[in-house]
């Protein structure tokens, strides 16, 4: 058995979107266990001492980023408009993540949360996206709704985002394979195979 | 006739590195012209707000990157060894290879200075290592760093760091196919797609 990838993400990063629609797919190929680890970025940039997105606090580096999705989401032949409004809030849909991040429909509902936000160019942080989302995935969308706003549950997402920290991880997506830190979407391939040469 | 390939290099990156050991070999093998841009990194990043590497003001992407390197370099089967400076100071072997940009010798030259840097953990900002890359590859070492000094040569790297940041490039390796820019070692083989799917 090899070890599992541990997927650090967040709706709000440009590159965890591109990992949310690979890494389902290229894990079950590679025969390694995906576990889904859904974090708050804000906080970790904060105690970076950035107050927003490093792509928009260096312009250069901004502008070619937008370049450097389009050409990147062509080639992985998922469909990519570059939002209006960057980062977007996801404090609800990643609560609703992390709830649901063992249940068998967490890749799907991630999934419709990331289209919505870098396709759809739409706003991802309430409700009515949140139960859209859920939508035909669940029996009871609004329980589950429900249930990830409990104080447990917020809770839990705070200390995964503690823990994200504690690891290491500084920008979002990351991969973590027995304790090897992988940084970015370009590097999911490389975190599988490693997976993969391990017993 | 594809379009060629501008690659932007600085021996003091180390990503970099990475793209002076691997370009010439797949930009043959691509059949796309390879044209040698040797710049000054440091007055990029001053203008951008650096004072230093932006691995070396972000202490945690700055130990993930000496892992992300040794990783890196063994997929590719190229001798790394963490520097024990860096970034390390290189003008001279810089004006050296704006010298010599056009010149049948310059992509050995540039592996050689490299391998100083990134396996020999040595400086490389000095005449006699500058002497010592040259040797075997041109008839007379002594006289290509003579003419490596003069004014024009200094003006002209001065000037060819302009045009990078004119360009839009804020870090190296860079890659530029037809105005498209790429950035990173991790784009190259992207960037020579890009120049193979145009006539």
């Amino acid at each position: 058995m090899h070890p599992p990838i541990d997927f650090w993400f967040e709706f709000g990063s440009n590159y965890s979107y591109l990992s949310v629609m690979r890494i389902e797919a290229l894990a079950s190929r590679a025969q390694v266990a995906l576990r889904w680890k859904p974090f708050l970025l804000g906080p970790i940039f904060r105690e970076l001492g950035w107050q927003n997105s490093p792509f928009n606090e260096q312009k250069e580096k901004g502008e070619y980023v937008w370049r450097d999705m389009a050409r990147r989401a062509a080639k992985y032949g998922v469909p990519f408009t570059r939002p209006s409004n960057f980062p977007r809030r996801a404090l609800l849909p990643l609560r609703v993540a992390l709830f649901g991040a063992e249940q068998p429909w967490m890749g799907e509902y991630c999934r419709r949360i990331m289209l919505r936000n870098w396709s759809q160019d739409a706003e991802i942080d309430n409700d009515e996206t949140v139960l859209a989302a859920l939508g035909g995935l669940v029996l009871d969308p609004a329980a589950v709704l429900h249930a990830a706003q409990g104080e447990d549950n917020k809770a839990a997402l705070r200390a995964q985002t503690e823990e994200a920290r504690r690891l290491g991880i500084f920008g979002a997506p990351s991969f973590m394979v027995q304790g090897e830190l992988f940084w970015g979407d370009d590097r999911l391939e490389d975190a599988l195979e490693y997976a993969q040469s391990l017993a």
